[in-house]
């Protein structure tokens, strides 16, 4: 755990340089648009430790998967969004000396990122050996505006001494990933060209044929007067620059501006990149950045209206609910429903930027309830666009008869993880695709999306389950064998509760959601028939299983059973094991993790928070006392869950705690890993501990509950809540409890159990404490 | 399954040329002796799909191991005995056209391995494109009088005109695995030297510094005349070949001997490693290559003295099991306790020519019965000398105190297998090594090496099982989670019965042997217990262990249990599997196989095997019924347990099919995977089948016990046991037994439960029908 981010409400900030933690601020001052992002990499030239990150959303390379020993139903290739052109390079001598922080004496140095507008600001000082004293102030953003577009502003200003800068202003495409499982480089060059104080770079992915095209403009001012430059071209495979030479006298000031764009060819014609890359730079360029940064300042604060939770009395906490909701944004938009959320965002490679469970089981209710509910849709949309190779991938592992496994990570639909030993029996995934439609139809009641869509991927999934399924003659019951669950500290177990509840529930909504589309429209539910061969016979068989499904329980404990044979573990708690052997995955070795009774993270207590309203306050609070002393949250998905049902049950200070560690995660690196990019799944994970956790928000039977209390630390928070066209605003106090209805017609809510009717433009306020 | 060998008692012949075949071919027909050994390429140039592999004992590379996400405990390296210099290698020009069987003519092809004498021979004719037709007559060996030493000849004679011969003799180092895991090239050159009409290659090992010296020297003759030549040399990066023209006439004969000698910096110091090789290469030179064949038959006539079984009646039975004696020759001759028996010998690349529990498990019964007990001793001391890695080993995974942990795939005694989702958690292997001690002190009664040896190794063990051990709340006694047992389509299972029953067993061998020791040599006791910090005390745990462990029992079906759960699997029989489905490992996905109750290998079967007087014959007949039923045999090592069960259990027609399967394995590529080498480790279960099954051999109260019966299609059958310095002849007839005793002195057998005194040269008949 670090403490070294400033503590601010609207900004992240970094004061004084310190390399050893470099890589760390490079993850959490992270820059995106959803279309693309980076690492927060300096723009000069710096050689000490450091990931190089620019990646364009969308964009991947099948890497060779590495296992030593291939069996069939292992993924041949790991597809991963790649390490894409760098187009914030500059290249800068000052008399001769390169400007590298990892050899210059730097000071002063400060990094600020303005969550409030949108953008990444640097400034510092450095001292030459020459002696020369240079002040450097330097802001770039990704445009949300124009999200194929960056631009930055550099400033260059000698403190005490005339100097001359050597600059080169560049396009590097030269680029490797960290994340190669064979250390192959995954871009061919198509082509370059020049352009006046600018450049064009194409590059292709190897085994892909995806094209990008970065193309980069850029002006120069010493004291606000543009400058001419006698720039030279300099070119090599996959890298292109323009060099020149600058003469400054003491105090005066270079700025340069550099534009770009980066087009893909998923979403312009090859033929075309070239042309509309150098198109829209110029629009751009016309902007100015001054205009380019108004535009983007605006757009956040629109986001920011609509997605705000506002904290008053805990600094840290405010910043890192920011942080978290800033960051969500800067990585998924929502607009384009072949794109996703990677579990890191653009912060980094792990993961690969490929999409996990963790869209529809975390980040779903986030965007549900900041956005237009067409955010959310798109999220469903990829999966149904997908479903076609979720028969292949089922019938890849002896499935049949339309059952579809959707992959648990992928980026295309197809299969691609790259580690056998926890992923491959992971098949939860499929249940929480089945859940995202429940979920996403009972917040909206877009009724017609399981028309449209949602039955047919309900049906593929419902199919997989009931051949999923096996008999015990031992048991006379229904099992499943051989599955991974959300504890990824468990590998190939018999009867993973989780699993075993999800599969039953996803058979019974697919029931339920027939016979809805059966009644509301007949002749859908008949074309689906036709193009599923799809016969309600199928459903006697779902029905068998639902009624003679397995679940594992320890009835002298009173809670459901993990896995089959769970108790024969050593119970040891987490609170005995000593902080020397923590985290266990870097101290144990795996197999004593696997046999250990430590959970990685919320499984039993995920499926009681999917479905809490089946279970009695005393099931969960078992339930949540024997997992909860067990759980080592060594993933980043665990805490939010914890921290829900810890409110739940009323304990406020746990629900709390939880809070500030999955809020705070990154920005404090928790786990030590913040360098490897940020954790921006769980970070919806935050924002559902605010409002699902302290406001105690549900949906139920088509209405917006509350339940509300405020961490002690807080004078008050409050958020809106986009709901059925709706906005309201929901704010806690010490003492009070007040609701807004933004819009123009009633809305009921379920206040504390109570139902009450808010009037059109309407506010409705209680105290926090009693029925009141 | 194939059937292209031409059966013959002493010989494997392939007739005619099929290229289909050549990489089943090159398995076969390999040739070594212990020291080194290769695939039987031809010396000519071939275009064709070949693996060129060449090896020599003990000289391994560590390959950095391929997973996709490591994680603590995972081996770095998986070490590997990699392909070394080619000295077998001839280029052949005639009138300019290279000979190379996949581009001329071939008619008349035959290969033949003389198994009596020790030598791979082939003939053939050539017609090339000028119309030129040559016949060829080539023979080799590896040496096991010098086993540093290989030798070849080789004949070619104009059929139809007169020719010209180009002719290049060389030694290729520029070898690649072709199991390597990043394609990296595992030697560098250390240096080349030419000396008249010969050369001398140096390789190293690139991160392991091993050096290996290839000297070559070569004669010609020219109708019995030796010819003096022109010779060239030619050299590039680790490659070096002299080259010469030659003139023949039609009808003519050119022979080239080709003398080779594969030296080790682990057998000599790297500084004289070039002249001694020269030196060995002077002496064999003047020995010259009929003397040295007429040495290597001498040789081998003395080995099959020993280890022949004959079998009458039976032409592909005895083809095979020679062929498996043969070959478990070639692989380990038990000279080098540094070296050990890998599960394809020196016939290819899978399993990286390094040791498994094979070596323990099914390989010391043959070198008990048929070689000095030398020989058995030094693949023990093996593991004595890895004892300290063991150690570390057990510390690297969490254990402490001296518990020994050994590797399942391993070299030079460090864990280095490269498939965590099977090998990483059978630990079963750790008791396959105490019950190898316990086995050659059965055989041999050499109680002096648990003195010496035995106990530090049993002592490690038993501390290993007492600390993997967990004890279970819910059961009230003892549990092992997290294995893989002998059945690798089983993976991270708790309570496999055969772990379960090896941990306990282990345990009470090492108190017995505690015991033992303490009363035969009460100071060496003492001496072990200070080295090992070893008290007494310690045996109250494991007592407690011994006492209290779990073992899954069916009650219901009388069986002990695979593991917990097993009866949860759908039970299907492997004779309701559609021959479509056949292999499992090849026709399903990785987890369908895992979950369903399919068995690769015997497993409760192996422990029943081992310890099989402690089970009554009904409960062995029950388990046999339930097991054999699910197992499908895709491991090699699998038919001979079942053959020496069903032997017990009097069912002969099985244990007869079993026999075909296992002796006949790589002869007719039962498994379509001979090309990759030869199941070697196997073979020693063919063996065991006849020894074990037929003959019904057990050693028990340091007697030899038989219990005969004779396969329907046999005449009669007949092999040497040696045992405790005596040796005995047993043969079994259609009517009769008769046991010579060839030694000087008396010998208790019994035999069919019968305790005979056999005088000394004397001879003992019984029928083998009925009492008498």
């Amino acid at each position: 755990m670090k403490d070294y981010i400033v503590k601010d409400e609207w900004n992240i900030i970094e004061e004084g340089f310190d390399p050893s933690l470099s890589k760390i601020s490079e993850s959490i001052f992270s820059i995106g648009n959803g279309r693309m992002g980076q690492r927060a990499n300096f723009e000069e030239k710096y050689t000490g430790d450091m990931l190089q990150g620019s990646y364009v959303a969308g964009i991947y390379h099948p890497d060779k998967t590495r296992v030593g020993w291939w069996k069939n139903g292992y993924p041949e290739f790991s597809d991963k969004v790649i390490n894409a052109a760098n187009w914030i390079g500059l290249n800068i001598e000052v008399n001769g000396e390169l400007l590298d922080l990892n050899v210059v004496k730097v000071s002063e140095f400060r990094r600020v990122l303005n969550m409030q507008e949108g953008y990444l600001k640097r400034s510092f000082t450095a001292e030459f050996d020459s002696g020369a004293l240079i002040q450097v102030n330097a802001t770039r953003f990704c445009s949300i505006v124009d999200d194929e577009v960056g631009a930055l502003r550099y400033e260059i200003r000698p403190l005490n001494n005339n100097i001359v800068v050597k600059l080169g202003v560049y396009i590097d495409g030269d680029v490797r990933n960290e994340d190669a499982n064979y250390d192959e480089r995954f871009w061919k060059e198509v082509a370059k060209k020049d352009i006046k104080s600018g450049a064009v770079l194409t590059l292709e992915t190897k085994r892909t044929a995806f094209w990008v095209t970065t193309a980069m403009q850029y002006e120069i001012y010493i004291d606000e007067q543009q400058a001419e430059l006698n720039e030279q071209l300099i070119e090599r495979e996959k890298f292109i620059s323009k060099e020149s030479n600058v003469k400054l006298e003491k105090g005066q000031s270079l700025v340069i501006y550099k534009y770009a764009a980066n087009l893909s060819s998923e979403n312009h014609p090859k033929e075309l990149l070239e042309s509309n890359a150098i198109k829209i730079l110029e629009s751009v360029f016309k902007k100015g950045f001054k205009h380019l940064k108004y535009e983007q300042s605006e757009a956040w604060a629109n986001k920011w209206k609509e997605s705000d939770i506002l904290i008053e009395g805990d600094v840290a906490a405010q910043q890192a609910i920011r942080f978290n909701i800033f960051q969500l944004y800067q990585t998924y938009t929502g607009e384009d429903a072949r794109l996703n959320i990677g579990p890191k965002g653009f912060t980094g490679e792990k993961y690969g930027g490929v999409t996990y469970w963790d869209t529809e089981a975390y980040c779903l209710p986030f965007y549900l309830a900041t956005a237009d509910q067409q955010v959310a849709r798109n999220l469903l949309i990829y999966r149904y666009k997908h479903l076609e190779k979720a028969y292949e991938n089922a019938q890849a592992l002896g499935f049949s008869n339309g059952a579809a496994l959707y992959p648990m990570v992928t980026i295309n639909g197809t299969e691609c993880h790259n580690e056998w030993e926890i992923t491959f029996e992971e098949l939860h995934r499929n249940g929480a695709i089945a859940y995202a439609i429940f979920n996403y139809v009972r917040y909206t009641g877009d009724n017609n999306y399981l028309e449209q869509y949602g039955l047919e991927v309900l049906i593929g999934i419902a199919r997989f389950w009931s051949q999923r399924v096996s008999w015990s003659d031992a048991k006379n019951q229904y099992v499943i064998l051989g599955v991974t669950g959300p504890n990824e500290y468990e590998n190939n177990v018999n009867n993973n509760w989780y699993t075993n509840t999800m599969a039953v529930w996803c058979m019974q909504y697919t029931i339920d959601t027939i016979g809805l589309v059966q009644q509301s429209n007949a002749n859908r539910y008949s074309d689906i028939s036709i193009k599923l061969n799809f016969n309600l016979e199928e459903t006697g068989k779902w029905n068998h299983i639902i009624q003679n499904m397995y679940f594992p329980e320890d009835k002298e404990h009173g809670i459901f059973l993990q896995q089959d044979g769970y108790m024969d573990k050593e119970q040891i708690l987490v609170k005995n094991l000593p902080a020397s052997e923590r985290p266990l995955n870097q101290k144990w070795s795996w197999d004593r993790i696997l046999r250990s009774c430590f959970i990685k993270q919320a499984d039993v207590l995920q499926g009681i928070y999917f479905f809490e309203e089946n279970y009695s306050e005393d099931v969960i609070r078992k339930n949540y006392d024997f997992y909860e002393a067990r759980t080592v949250h060594e993933s980043s998905l665990s805490p939010c869950v914890h921290a829900i049902l810890a409110a739940r049950l009323g304990d406020e200070k746990r629900a709390y705690e939880f809070y500030l560690r999955t809020a705070r995660l990154d920005l404090d690196d928790y786990n030590n890993d913040t360098e490897d990019g940020l954790h921006i799944t769980s970070m919806a994970g935050s924002w559902m501990t605010v409002v699902e956790g302290f406001a105690g928000m549900r949906v139920r039977d088509g209405k917006l509950h509350f339940s509300p209390f405020i961490p002690e630390k807080w004078i008050s928070y409050a958020f809106n809540i986009r709901f059925r066209n709706k906005i309201i605003r929901f704010k806690v106090t010490k003492e009070e409890v007040l609701v807004d209805n933004n819009s123009n017609e009633e809305l009921d809510i379920v206040l504390k159990g109570i139902s009450i009717k808010l009037a059109a433009k309407g506010t409705y306020k209680c105290s926090l404490i009693g029925k009141n």
